[in-house]
């Protein structure tokens, strides 16, 4: 079986618009609404086995892109540096308190 | 004749990784090296109209994956902010002056 995980959704959401119509299609619907394989080929009336590799195929090419562009890794990154940033923000915040303590000092 | 751009430059450098082998030596020679069109096709010994056509097409298989993807686009924005976020990060900086005034006050 294949592994839904938060990965692919990330690769999808990065990627998706590499993808042909069927591929997003079949994705959207195992990933994002969670259906099943044989919820899948019973609405596109082919076979699970083929929604299965398509599926499978396409899980590759995400990851094929992703190793060639990287925007999941960078994006990771980004979002670090972006809490650190925002964290070492409120940290330089007590420059408030300081000037309200010389103000009472007044 | 195709005009050397900027815009492609940059782009070139955000999609080179899903071009071929050859797009890619055409490309740096003619975007990156200012190799002729005449140039390279004695380099590679085909004809000038097969770099022409092929460089041509390049650039728009990079169009087309800018317009999917926005890196370029999303690259500029980032830049913005970072120079305003820098910039903004510098005027910040009277703080020390106020405080080397308090400091003359003692």
């Amino acid at each position: 079986m294949l592994e839904k995980t938060t990965r692919v959704n990330f690769l999808f959401d990065f990627y998706q618009s590499l993808l042909t119509p069927k591929q997003r299609n079949y994705m959207e619907l195992y990933f994002l609404e969670d259906y099943s394989l044989g919820e899948i080929s019973e609405t596109f009336d082919v076979s699970r086995q083929a929604v299965y590799d398509n599926i499978r195929r396409t899980e590759m090419m995400l990851e094929e892109y992703e190793k060639k562009l990287l925007l999941y890794y960078k994006f990771s990154k980004r979002q670090k540096l972006l809490e650190m940033m925002s964290q070492s923000l409120e940290e330089s915040d007590p420059f408030r308190s300081y000037i309200d303590e010389l103000r009472e000092l007044e």
